[in-house]
């Protein structure tokens, strides 16, 4: 059953208060300028047909939702041997943790959607493309995105370099470990202008189609990755795309995402919808309140669970 | 795409080295009397239609894969108030870890698909029902499997007993926590006795089918579960049924599934099969060998993942 | 300089009011039935002089002081043989933790000064000696307080039986990875018990001299133990004996001492102090909140610090 | 009794054999060209009279034994407060852990004899003294050798700054959560020089000759550092200084001590000795082998053990 305007103009004023129940990231200041109650949705059909209610104007730094396209990218040039350097498990920990790192594998990440592993993506990416690395993977966003104009936010990448001495740990911890050769430098510039990227839901709901169509996209003719790498970046997701909430996400949502402290929930809905969700009120785990609200309605009312 | 009776037995012949690779379960002296070379499969479909190859006559002990059971039992049961008790996060350590019931929530298990987490269901049925708990359980899992002659093997559980100390940590770390007030020994009683009922491939396969058809026997038109419990059933199965290989299995794989160490692996392909596999013979994260091997060709052939 | 008596005086009624800093153990009933304000202390130097102050005559139960009781005796008994079973390293974590038990060296106890290590210990005894062990144990503990009339309280040990059941966990853990081989239930029996003996500050100080004096009853011309296990004592318990507050109590106060939840302290200065503290308040760590108080006081004022 | 030259010839000897059962340090190039089988005391009663045995002109950078001069020189100008930022704990972890960095205390370092927490101190002394702080503490460390070529080798420094990623991890986590705000390359350029240092026996028995007379000089007639800054500084050599074998190394030697990756040993017989030791061959746990062995041997020998 096709998703209607009405029932997604209801769900999403019934979803609204829930931006009361989060609070703004607040480790740079550049995020605590969002606008709290913010609250919007694109949706995209992989037929290309668009809906979308709220703040779909807003513009916010996609943050940990790259780390889908980090992955898909590196996936698409260098194959599994991505793997050698990350692994694919969940973890329960908070998102930052270092303790992971530590207890397994020597030092291998856990999986490419926390930090650690991200950044442990990036180096591989960097270590393969050097200074390139870092446009080839913005254009190669900017292309599922649909849209040229996206650009990294200059000043927010400026605070997360000032600010991001945890990742630096988590980077130089990998790099003592011998996880990547790669100047830390070099891998955090990437992976914080990567993160820095300003985009709006419809950017999102874009890249999402693309995946929800296993890679293709219809209206180019353009097969963007494959649909092993797709197939495989929608596991990743539905297992850890929503921090240490990723099974009750599963449970109660059922829908491949990823989250950033930005505020951006990306959805694929496979075979069917691409979505982007804004809503910087983040709960306790990281993810968008508002956003998570909206999505399991959206689930429960059109069966959008892949576990159904 | 059906699958074809031929490529079944190619698939068998083809996983069958993977038995090598493994090792059988020693931790009792009864898991070591398995053959460790014997591998069989039996599928049926959401109408009943039968395919099997293999070792199908095989017994064993259905050991983890009854968490599955268990759970659906206490959700269908007592509805949410089973997730007071337990939680349904994965985790990357390994199946009988004590470190993550310390570290987080109080004592309170990650998910109900480790040791941890279905002694914390099986306590909560236990409380609820008292002596008869186990055997209402029991006769759950006799109903699914449409085998009225499933019963427990003594040997297998007196053995489970008397070499359960993990497991009796693991339930006297929880009642130290106030996890549960029922007695430590009726819980592991009722405990060690689902993990011993003796099963043959054929059962397992038709628990996973009522499964993939949402609750619903259309054969004799009972509906054993909800559709909300099924989903979230194959959810959970989905992130934390393979140990910590989940993540893995859900790339390569991406079948619902839920593995013990007796060798049996049962899986749900949402819609269309119940799968029930033996395979004595474990790799290192405790699953079958042969049977992940197995699964994988299937999946891979047919498109059997649900991240398609 | 010896210690006088206007002092120890003074330095009682200054240590009173952190009396109000802690707090009763609750974990059984019977321990909330102390005199929360209770403070008391009775030292006796190496040549059987005797002074005291305080709440001298209130009985309580020895609980981990015991510990060190338990440990001499194995040291005596079974030599070197017991380090096979236990650790001898100070861990920062909670006295009841299970991780160390579990991320370091197969289930052995960090150290014989902690629950898990005392019970190690309790089992090596039990495994020795039978259902004697405990009575030679409680005869070695009397017998080093020169007091024959001291006995196990019967409701605390009942009360600890039915409470126990981290310790059990404890317990089954290590047998669970074969740290020991004799029966949980017997081992928990004589653990309990012996925590269970009810003492008075006379008994403690009279235990600790024999300590100070390297293992020599003076009195009657007794070796109770040699100089090596005394000095071994001594170093553990410098190192392990106030929880995971040890190091602090080291620089603070210098003393070799082990403290209980009934809010007894048991501190020995070497060549010329036995010292029995009562005092039932406990500060956060699990340690005598004014005894600490009292006996950094007595360290300063007399320069007692075994760092001197 | 007096340790006799003939004892220490001996011990020497036999302890020479030891050096067969510990490795190079090997993360930095340098400290593989350290001949192995090296064996060296140096020894410096409190009131200056010197004895010696074995390598005693072998030159070594003193790596982790100047994480004592350090605390003595923050505690010294900034008493107490250096607690604010260092704990006082020992830890069963491995020396580099980031794990109990992590799980305690926000960050706050457990001790500041592992490399954490001495980065902690240093930062502490950084923010206090800027670029000066490290020429303090060097000119500190010279004065209390009493030699004022000390120097630090460059090209081991250079190393360390090359090699030093998970210090910097260390110090990055550290930032991360606050625990110090001085730049991070400027504390581990202080930290890197500091541990730099190029020695001899003889000027670690200098510094171990001071601490033993609570931070009095009796040649000179200057007083170092305070008698309760000495004593802490024995309690935590006593507790924390011989990395995760500190225990065992309390019960079986009983000497306050501090060990470095390049071989050296620095101990302290409070009142009687100052103990300078070079044995470049580490044990497993970081200590140098044949370096425990002699002191063992030494310590049995003439009761030197402060807990005797």
């Amino acid at each position: 059953m096709d998703i209607t305007q009405s029932s997604l103009d209801q769900f999403l004023t019934e979803s609204k208060p829930y931006t009361n129940n989060g609070k703004l990231a607040s480790y740079i200041p550049e995020l605590l300028k969002a606008n709290q109650d913010a609250l919007g949705i694109y949706i995209i059909d992989v037929n290309g047909k668009e809906m979308y209610a709220g703040d779909i104007e807003t513009r916010f730094t996609i943050q940990s939702v790259s780390k889908v396209v980090t992955l898909i990218y590196a996936l698409e040039a260098y194959g599994d041997e991505v793997f050698t350097r990350i692994g694919v498990e969940q973890t329960a920990d908070a998102f930052n943790s270092i303790i992971k790192l530590e207890t397994r594998n020597n030092g291998k990440p856990l999986n490419p959607l926390i930090n650690a592993g991200a950044i442990a993506t990036t180096s591989f990416i960097v270590e393969k493309e050097g200074k390139n690395g870092f446009d080839n993977l913005s254009n190669f966003l900017r292309k599922l995105a649909k849209n040229d104009s996206i650009d990294v936010n200059q000043s927010v990448y400026e605070s997360e370099q000032r600010t991001g001495d945890t990742n630096r740990a988590l980077a130089y911890f990998q790099k003592g470990q011998r996880t990547f050769s790669a100047s830390v430098d070099d891998v955090l510039e990437a992976y914080f202008k990567t993160c820095s990227h300003e985009v709006q839901v419809k950017d999102l709901a874009n890249i999402a189609r693309v995946i929800a169509n296993n890679g293709f996209d219809p209206d180019t003719g353009v097969r963007y990755f494959s649909e092993r790498n797709a197939r495989m970046t929608k596991a990743i997701m539905s297992t850890c795309g929503m921090y240490d909430s990723s099974g009750e996400f599963a449970l109660m949502v059922g829908i491949p995402s990823k989250s950033g402290v930005g505020g951006g929930i990306m959805s694929v809905v496979p075979g069917e919808y691409g979505i982007g969700i804004i809503g910087p009120a983040l709960d306790e785990k990281g993810n968008s309140a508002a956003g998570v609200a909206l999505l399991s309605k959206l689930s429960q009312e059109y069966g959008l669970s892949i576990f159904r």
